[in-house]
Formats: structure tokens, C-alpha cells, sequence
């Protein structure tokens, strides 16, 4: 899994916080994570592009939630950054060597790969229960007052 | 994951076709999968180093696997390959930029990463419910029967 999908659900629960008609500038988004901005952009290119962020263009421009915090799941971020793509590469070895068979034979899928992809579903079903509202409410209830409180007011200065 | 993954799920379910006392030599193995015998050579050392496998030394020599098939878990095959590592990578961003705290106000893990273990956790407990048994008995069905003769056949000339 890349780096990117940590920096992209940071991201979104950060701009959580953000009143619902503001925007955070990219470079914003950079600084408060300490994340290259040219690198942090690529990935939030793709998270707009997925539906997740919205780009809000011209001199208030920058970037929001698309969707209030609750409809976001953290499977929505990873599958936006990373792709749908299991993390078992099956590269169909049971095709090759002295016993492989001619392709017609093989109309079912390997129990090898039926076992990764079983275990894939059950990564993404738990990814997919918890949304960007309940990692922002668990932030709340995690970090100490004082430091909300500074948090809150960087986000009043950056935001647009 | 590593291309090892897929490879040491393969053999394991293989050797799960010996006779109890037979073992076979690791260029059969890779000659059967169709795979470069010195890249899964490190793998098939990393299966016995974990226990899934047992070296046969000797003219007799070979690889086995060095419990019942049905004690063994496409879990233990992957973590002998790939380690026990979550495939999330937390970099701790949290305590970067502005607003980061001292050290010793991050006492819990972040939710973010927290959501991560459990995902990771749900894929693991599914790759711990099914055991090479399981594949080997699902290879029974799935072949078709000239297929299974010759590799019958092919495991009784290889094996030593």
C-alpha cells in the first residue's frame, strides 16, 4: 500500500473540520501534514477525480470534502489512491510447467486465488464500516484541548 | 505482497500430495511451478526457517511439509514469506507539521492506523480459516481426473 493512503484519509478527516462553504488550498494541506506538495498533489488529483474531494477553483480555490464526512468511507480513500486492485498477485503459475493444461481447462478460478479474494472482501468490508466522520469524531475525543483548540484556529486562518 | 506469496501456497498445497515419508527436491518444485529455481529457493528456505516446511538432507533429499497439511494455514504460508507486517504503512504524519504535539502526548494509537489493524486483522483471520488440506481437497475437485493421474505419475517420479 502506498504512503499516499495515509496522507489521503489524514486529508480528509483534517478537511472534515472545515466549515461546509470553505476550501483548503493544496499547499495548506502540505504544511499541516509536512508532506511534499508536489507528491501530496498527485494523490489529491486522485481523490477528487474519485469523487471524494471537490476542487474548488479561482482565488478561494482549493480543496473540500465532495460529500459530507459520513458518506466518505476509508475504503472510498484507499480505493480512490491505491485502486481496487487485491494486494494477492496471482500470476496463474498453475499454467505452467510439465503438467500445465491446455487453457480451456481452466474455467474456474484457482482455490488459491478464491482464498486471497475471500480474504480481500473481509479487508475492504472493515474499511468500508468506518467513515470519515468517525475517525473526525475520534480525533475530538483523542487529541488534548489545547490542542484542538490551535488546530481549530490554523484551519480558520488557511481556509478559503 | 511478494510474487513468494503465491508461489509458497502452490508448493505447500503440492507437497500436501507426498507420501508421508517422501520429500522433493527443490529444482522439482520449481520445475513443476514453472518458476526460477534460485529465486524460490530464498522462499523455500523461508518456509522452513517458519516451520511449514522441513529440509530432507542427503542423496533422499528434498523439501516436505513438516506438519499435517491440516495444521497448516495459508496464513502461516504468507506470513513465513511476507512477515507478519500490516500492509498499511503508518509514517506517523500526525506528528509532523505546525501543529504537532511533543512526543509524549501521543500515548494511543491514531484511529486512522487503529482502523487499519483492524482491517488487517480481518484479513488475517481469513487466511487462518482455510489450511492447505483444504486446498489439496478442492485441487481433487476442481482437475480433471487425466490431469490428476498425470500428476500422480509425475509426483511419484520426482519425489525421493
Amino acid at each position: 500500500m502506498s504512503d499516499g493512503v495515509e496522507w489521503g484519509v489524514h486529508v480528509c478527516t483534517l478537511l472534515a473540520g472545515l466549515p461546509d462553504d470553505a476550501a483548503l488550498p493544496a499547499a495548506k494541506l502540505a504544511e499541516y501534514h509536512g508532506v511534499p506538495a508536489a507528491y501530496l498533489a498527485k494523490h489529491l488529483q486522485a481523490l477528487a477525480g474519485a469523487g471524494v474531494l471537490r476542487t474548488v477553483k479561482g482565488a478561494k480555490g482549493g480543496y473540500r470534502l465532495a460529500k459530507p464526512p459520513a458518506d466518505i468511507t476509508v475504503l472510498d480513500v484507499v480505493e480512490a489512491i491505491d485502486g481496487a486492485e487485491s494486494a494477492f498477485r496471482c500470476t496463474e503459475i498453475r499454467r505452467r510447467g510439465p503438467l500445465a493444461l491446455p487453457a480451456r481447462e481452466y474455467t474456474k478460478l484457482c482455490g488459491i486465488h478464491r482464498t486471497f479474494n475471500r480474504a480481500d472482501e473481509a479487508w475492504r468490508n472493515e474499511l468500508a464500516r468506518t467513515t470519515i466522520a468517525d475517525l473526525f469524531l475520534g480525533l475530538l475525543q483523542d487529541v488534548p484541548r489545547t490542542s484542538l483548540e490551535k488546530g481549530a484556529r490554523w484551519l480558520q486562518e488557511s481556509a478559503r
